[in-house]
């Protein structure tokens, strides 16, 4: 990871002796930071895709596809993943904001640290629990509990540090006293407790975008001096880059291992049965697990290649705004629908018929969680030359290079769409064919991205961008560039 | 993390233009790879622990406890488990060698990177295949066919990284030929494959024992100029510490969450069944899983705090020697054996008969899992001056801190285990009590230090240490300490 960033001390806790050994006190204490966030990072990104087993795990026989009940089994699953991903990921903004602001970590934090790690990994068990029984009162007991809990420890981590100032106080509680409120109303009127349970969640991003269209329509404004915003202390604060990454790295690795996962634990073939049904033939029984061995190579590949998109990107930028973050989640939560897509394309391969659904429904989540990765870096451009690299600016060669990675997927998901429009006798081959193309295409697009340019620039007629001034050094198009 | 180790360019690419931005590009050159690394150790994290799902869902019940069908079965489990694990972390090591010498990392390496995580994700299947069919040929041939795909990639990788020296090559192709040679006698004879494999799996632990012998025995000899290690390039050179600490947490958090996923996906109750078997009542229906979650809380409580310790541990240290690795490896296998102790622990709670050799299994494996913690610590102290950070050095009030972290875990459950040889019938109570007390005794532990030293300073005739020179400044036992 890049150098973490140092967090003001403004709010540091003040009475500690000087040191001798002060500069390794500082790069201790930002070592001890950075490594417990990384594992707090790691274990929410397993909690927030925890939800999305149930989803896989859904066996839907060809019979079964088009059965009333079983398709609303498996949106109220992936209704409930999406929901509990969204929530594990206000909950790891606000952890990761409230360490911004805290800043130095010692013992005692990082076993606080632990305890509030712990209560968030109830809240996706919780939530099934209020989804299955929506008018019980004590599934929302147990949610708003969860909240309250994790409140609690952050009330501890802040007094520890003493950070008891009247307004991060006041934003630390404010989820959980909402939350009081709703376990209150579960008792005699719980539709009430579902809204003050909503308003806590979709809260931040209400108030995100209600503050961009703001700026959008009056201009930047002074931020307060004391932010309300629940789990935001500072609306102009972007997140940190390196969380995100974090964040987003253990999301994806779950993702690309987690058909492994099943093929480990429920593939290997029995003794018995491979002698009784498969006459000892070992390769016979593989053979019978073939499409859950073709559905992991492209459910990895795929994950895989986003992975390599989003890295490359966050090559290029400086820093995560909050659009980027809102865009960066929505495309982590589509990427958490691959495995079953391709799971069950797979699995309906041998039926032409039923499968058509399966490949566009797959084409659909590779469109929207790459076109969310596009959306982020067109996101970066308009929010100021600051947010890029330089090398990366408007006009340059690595730009261009940048627009095709990301643009790759999106480009070849809607051809593969709008292949079996045409073709619906042939989607699983299109579907397929793409997939064993597109990474060919990553390996050689810096190439195709020269050839391009060079084809747009010989084009009569066609003006040159105007670079930026600082660009002229650089711009030098037949230099191999890092990435 | 802290600021990652960057390699000697001593094998880096030559022929590069110099460049205007060139201390941006090293800097995007090294967050390049360092993401890249840490993708890399949350995907090998999650490998190396997937066969002990299988494990933790071994479900045994009091009357199966003592079956020896069931036993076997469990054992087998068991021991697949230990070899991937030993498995992927042997691919791991030579991973993290590899990078260690490669200076650039490019697209083009980062995409044969993903190709060589596919790779070895199909380590634990494959040889899970090969343990259920021991005599099948197409078990050892699928299973050489990784390590030598793998082999490949690296040699590709080599070769784009122009690293085409002889001995890098011979070391990268080493296991691969091997495994070639084992693939061509499983047709015949395989008991030769097996030997051969076995020799590629554990021949880097066997040469690091043997050096270290020789270095107890002979004294420190000048290592060749050509290192002919097995996926160890010098014998001398640790492993990056960044690396070691990142793969522990990724094997930690998964460890830590993996009962919450099962509680996730099958503890939520179903409506029917809540209405027929609790009539309606949905307390009745979560206290029936009550031990599952009583188990995830203290499998949670004890990971994490095993995750606390060798956080510490690493803080303290500068750098990561190979005993340490091997010591590391041991630890984290041990700790990936908790989930399942703990699940049996609170299964079998309520027949006090049954648990308590439970309890006793649950005592020993935490105890070895921190037990080679402490190693490790002493592994380091026993390396020289050089491997600790100052403020650790022998003598110190830090030291003796490091010590009790490191030494509770071991002491507690050495004294559970033996309380439940005197009070047998109250081993379950006591195993919750240490569960409880433990966590406690973490938060309060400065403390405890503190007065035992005050003790055994005032102690007549217990002469102090001596402490050395450069900590004299630094001994100020009343001055709060971060770590």
């Amino acid at each position: 990871m890049s150098r973490p960033r140092t967090p003001e001390p403004a709010l540091d806790m003040q009475g500690d002796a000087p040191r001798a050994t002060r500069n390794e006190d500082d790069a201790d204490r930002t070592q001890h930071s950075h490594r417990m966030l990384n594992f707090s990072d790691a274990l929410l990104s397993i909690i927030a895709t925890v939800m999305i087993l149930p989803v896989t795990h859904t066996e839907i026989s060809p019979e079964q596809q088009f059965d009333k009940n079983i398709q609303k089994l498996l949106a109220t699953r992936i209704a409930v993943y999406l929901m509990t991903f969204l929530i594990v990921t206000v909950a790891w903004a606000a952890h990761t904001r409230l360490f911004q602001v805290v800043g130095k970590i010692d013992d005692t934090l990082a076993l606080l640290n632990l305890a509030c790690m712990m209560t968030i990994t109830f809240l996706p068990f919780t939530f099934s629990l209020m989804v299955t029984f929506p008018e019980v009162p004590l599934g929302i007991l147990l949610f708003c509990l969860c909240v309250i809990t994790i409140g609690a420890v952050q009330i501890a981590r802040s007094t520890h540090r003493a950070l008891c100032r009247r307004h991060v106080l006041y934003i630390v509680l404010r989820g959980p006293a909402l939350c009081f409120a709703a376990a209150g109303f579960s008792l005699f009127f719980y539709p009430a407790s579902y809204l003050l349970m909503a308003t806590v969640i979709f809260l931040p991003y209400v108030n995100k975008a209600a503050s961009w269209c703001r700026q959008r329509l009056v201009g930047p404004q002074e931020p307060p001096a004391h932010s309300v915003e629940v789990f935001t202390f500072d609306l102009q604060e972007p997140l940190s880059k390196e969380r995100v990454e974090a964040f987003s790295d253990g999301v994806y690795a779950i993702v690309a291992t987690l058909l492994i996962l099943d093929i480990c634990e429920h593939n290997v073939p029995d003794s018995k049965e491979v002698k009784e049904r498969f006459h000892g033939s070992l390769l016979l029984a593989l053979s019978e697990t073939g499409p859950r061995f073709l559905a992991y190579f492209g459910s990895f590949a795929t994950v895989g290649l986003l992975w390599f998109a989003h890295h490359s990107l966050f090559l290029h930028v400086r820093k995560a705004t909050q659009s980027m973050g809102l865009l960066n989640t929505l495309s982590l939560a589509f990427v958490g629908g691959l495995p079953l897509a391709y799971q069950q394309t797979s699995a309906l391969a041998r039926q032409p018929r039923d499968e058509l659904e399966s490949v566009r429904i797959s084409c659909a989540i590779i469109f929207f969680a790459s076109v969310f990765q596009l959306a982020m870096w067109t996101a970066a451009l308009l929010h100021g030359p600051d947010t890029l690299q330089p090398s990366a600016r408007f006009g340059g060669e690595e730009h261009a290079f940048m627009l095709a990675k990301l643009a790759l997927y999106p480009c070849a998901s809607l051809l593969a769409f709008a292949c079996t429009c045409f073709l619906s006798r042939f989607s699983a081959a299109i579907f397929h064919l793409t997939q064993v193309a597109v990474p060919f295409i990553f390996l050689l697009l810096r190439l195709l991205v020269r050839l391009a340019l060079r084809v747009l620039r010989a084009l009569p007629g066609l003006a040159r961008p105007a670079p930026y001034p600082q660009d002229a050094a650089e711009r030098a198009p037949l230099l191999p560039a890092p990435c």
